[in-house]
């Protein structure tokens, strides 16, 4: 079972201590509890704090913040949406707070988007306390599926351009997401020159999970590229993403770049960005690779 | 005045909260307090934690984990090192932990590495507690002199080719080390062809500070730039690098490269991170530079 956000809070703080990352926490102060309560799936806690605007919590684990969430949506979105030359129909897994939805939504090409989501308490959380993420699901081009991610990738093969799993981490219901039969399914469900996107864990943290996945998916996907960003609130300031191709050989190349409207109105991505995100710390470019 | 350290502790976990950061704090699990004491200068507290090792905190603030402190070392010290084609002559103002010397000494053209720390105190606590730091005093090309850096640079002009400045926050005792006059001073300390590389905060807390420290230094420097790495335990998980030259114009290009023994040892260091490390997130791009 989760944690209990509320727990977490002590003399107004929120600590943020989970068996992922032991003997370290991120705290934050909290200005009120907004909402808190337990779905089908999660304990979900919804907190305004001091310093980072509105904090979305599930099972302990701080998913979003107002100010740093750009750094996170952006990236996991177009990182492999512009490393795709024509994506037309892209499938988001998990996500349901609506951010990676409004950043696949700048893509004027893109001609269906899905969201499936296994917790509607997410959505409705996100939709009353997080409207600037939330946005994402008034684009019209949306469509969204309440199920099991891996359910409704069975029943939607050679279907998708670009597969993004927005997960929590793998301790309860997301545990299956960071297993190599899901990474088989989702391959089944790309098209040709497809690409899956996912939230790959932290470098400085968990090169552990994140190495075995991405050696056992290479024996099915064309490449398997490991990239990052930075985010405060997340364990250690950073989270990684597995790139994983069906028929292409890297997503480290952006094969399209955001007009000049688009890129002034992304705070984090940048076609130069793109690529740098790639480039590991020796230590996690030996433990991943196997070499420099 | 600095924070006490020790005040710091509760309930057996160590919480960062500064100034500089209000609202979010990094906590570290203490199995043992190794030591505190007041020097001169500052407060200065070593603990065992859990899960980073040793932790060196001054006035209140982690400078040091033994997990970690590799990425900040090599990045601060290989950026300019690199970036020079042939440096003879380093000086290093402030990092009395001994970690700067540690990765300046594995530049065999080096002859000569001068290090000035204002507070004796940080020395005496690092050969105590931090051996795998203080080894950089060992080499036979460093001297030691204890004194305030702006005092050092005045009597020594037209000297080095490279300076840096591992500097704690501008706060206490290191705040003159983030203002314009610092800067004038080390330029005029500088060979033609010398590079500085400073302690240059977070881009995700503090391009308040950075921005007009920058656009000043601007007025002296040939070029003024900006890179980062990541380091889980300070603020926001990441630290930033001010680059500054005397007839350069770019240090974002190694002009010379490790060898494969060297890049063996290193965890963080790469010629490919070193190009990656000045890509910025188009939110801090712009307000550096005020353009993508």
């Amino acid at each position: 079972m989760g944690l209990n956000g509320k727990d977490l809070i002590v003399d107004g703080w929120f600590h943020e201590r989970g068996v992922l990352w032991p003997g370290q926490a991120m705290s934050l102060k909290v200005t009120k509890v907004l909402d808190h309560f337990q779905s089908d799936f999660q304990d979900i806690l919804v907190f305004e704090s001091e310093s980072h605007g509105t904090v979305l919590v599930l099972d302990g684990v701080i998913q979003v913040s107002e100010r740093d969430e750009f750094s996170y949506q952006e990236m996991i979105a177009h990182i492999p949406l512009f490393a795709h030359p024509n994506p037309k129909k892209v499938l988001v897994i998990g996500g349901g707070d609506g951010g990676v939805l409004r950043e696949v939504a700048r893509h004027v090409g893109v001609e269906e988007i899905v969201e499936c989501e296994i917790d509607e308490g997410v959505i409705i959380a996100s939709k009353k306390y997080l409207p600037t993420l939330a946005k994402g699901y008034d684009d019209p081009r949306v469509t969204v599926q309440i199920m099991d991610g891996a359910k409704f990738l069975a029943d939607n093969q050679d279907s998708f351009d670009v597969i993004i799993t927005d997960s929590s981490d793998p301790v309860g219901p997301a545990s299956v997401l960071f297993e190599t039969p899901f990474y088989n399914s989702m391959y089944k469900s790309l098209r040709e020159g497809g690409i899956v996107c996912t939230q790959g864990e932290c470098m400085w943290l968990h090169l552990d999970l994140i190495k075995p996945l991405m050696d056992s998916i290479r024996q099915t996907y064309s490449s398997v590229e490991y990239a990052y960003t930075t985010l405060p609130t997340y364990p250690s300031g950073q989270i990684g993403f597995i790139l994983a191709t069906k028929g292409r050989t890297t997503c480290k190349v952006p094969e399209r770049k955001p007009d000049e409207t688009i890129q002034q109105e992304l705070k984090y991505y940048t076609p130069q960005l793109h690529q740098a995100a790639f480039v590991l710390p020796a230590f996690c470019q030996r433990a991943i690779y196997g070499t420099l």
